[in-house]
């Protein structure tokens, strides 16, 4: 199924733009778990039962696995998630950036041997660093924009013709590299004036949002700066704040929090200038 | 031992400054290796006792062993280069580019799981994407700063103060980051001029400079650009060129031309600020 399709299907059957980050950490989950098998695996289902139906995507985080050497832990979890909500997008977090063959390697890393949907993708070093992640319809490739943390102004508020680097890398993932209708970009969620920037150069794209939750940004906030005029183009992603919540019904009630806030929250009217063209 | 006194001592033992790059292709080894037990574990242990004594670093690359699931080849390719060559520096190359505590779990991932005394490491998000590779004299960061191929300028030619933003990543690391003595800048071989710009803001610190061999930068440039005052200051990578020349003979003949035109070639004279500080 091409990446769009399942997109739209997500969020559709979600009912909002809620996303789950899958950052395991050992030391911070329950007892029972972080002591048994495979705990890394383990936690991942734990969450990714207790929370499944209520997210349009999860985003297993790479280092968190790949830190304990949890690969295996890593992989099966994403077969899991395909088998048991067959309609969630898998985003893996790994923040790719290099160039030719190596980015070819990356790729086949993240959608042959992982499965994943998609990757989030560094484009430090250009066109390059992102074009080989772009080459299938059914596989996407999340670009790093604007970033929720103060010291990402260092490069991303570099100035192109006049304009902060994120504009223009919005504005040629909007123009140039979405030919095949998989890119999204990744724009923080502690800085809705810049998100409502992004979204005017890059009207029709999905953008992963991180940054609500333990970093502080407001899904309302984010929902008026970022969503399109159908509702929809945004994938709102939580990790640390409903992972570690507590007990089960306590990441439930972390999730539903987030995702009742997100499905009130009310969009903004900006008009879309390709609506026909729209996700 | 301290990373900065690790590289003296590489650089002084191989008698100049090259570095190989491990970047295994299954398709491209000798039938004899691919068609054997651990292929990729056994590739790179072919390469390192043909080329070892000739290099001052070995530049492991994460994406052509993750790709197949070769972790723990990865892993004990690090302990035999360890073991055979002690004084060799091992870089991974990853390129990560990540923040706060999953920075940290992709620290531990280079510098616990794979041993690694050095890691590429992306600055698009900032300070906070490099600081937490620079906690332990002995392990060092590698930051990307201005890439080999042409498309890197589309970012990293963006304005800051009036200036490229590499000479920026260059003056802040030189300035800013490199308090251990751990910080290295990547910078590709194909822009002499470019080169010559990153060693005037960063005079003190040593480069990374892939870029020769199949992607055509000349050694002799480079150093005549890029090498410090004391004639080092570099670790130039080849990777291809040298892997898969063909027979024994023939990989240890390709590293030898680049270790013998790297040897031979003259170094700028420009002289340096801090002289007491060199490396």
């Amino acid at each position: 199924m091409e990446f769009s399709r399942k997109l739209q299907g997500a969020w559709e059957a979600s009912g909002a733009d809620l996303c789950v980050g899958l950052d395991p950490v050992i030391e911070r989950m329950p007892a029972a778990i972080a002591g048994g098998l495979r705990p890394v695996l383990a936690f991942n289902k734990h969450v990714v039962d207790i929370v499944g139906d209520l997210v349009c995507a999860f985003k297993p985080q790479f280092a968190h696995h790949a830190a304990v050497g949890a690969e295996t832990d890593l992989a099966d979890t994403i077969t899991y998630i395909h088998e048991r909500f067959p309609k969630v997008v898998v985003i893996l977090d790994g923040k790719r950036g290099d160039i030719g063959s190596t980015a070819e390697m990356y790729a086949r890393e993240a959608f042959d041997r992982y499965d994943a949907d998609a990757v989030t993708v560094n484009p430090y070093m250009g066109d390059d660093a992102v074009l080989p992640f772009l080459q299938r319809p059914d596989k996407a490739a999340l670009v790093l924009c604007r970033n929720s943390n103060p010291s990402s102004a260092l490069v991303q508020m570099a100035l192109v013709d006049g304009k902060p680097l994120y504009e223009m890398i919005a504005r040629r993932a909007e123009e140039s590299w979405n030919r095949l209708r998989n890119v999204m970009l990744v724009v923080g969620a502690t800085y809705p004036d810049d998100l409502a920037r992004v979204r005017a150069a890059a009207p029709s794209l999905p953008f992963l949002v991180p940054g609500i939750g333990e970093q502080g940004g407001s899904p309302r906030a984010v929902a008026l700066a970022g969503r399109r005029k159908d509702g929809r183009g945004l994938v709102v992603s939580a990790s640390r704040s409903v992972l570690y919540a507590g007990s089960e019904a306590q990441i439930r009630q972390a999730a539903e929090a987030i995702h009742r806030e997100l499905a009130e929250a009310p969009s903004a009217a900006a008009p879309l200038p390709h609506a026909s063209e729209v996700l």
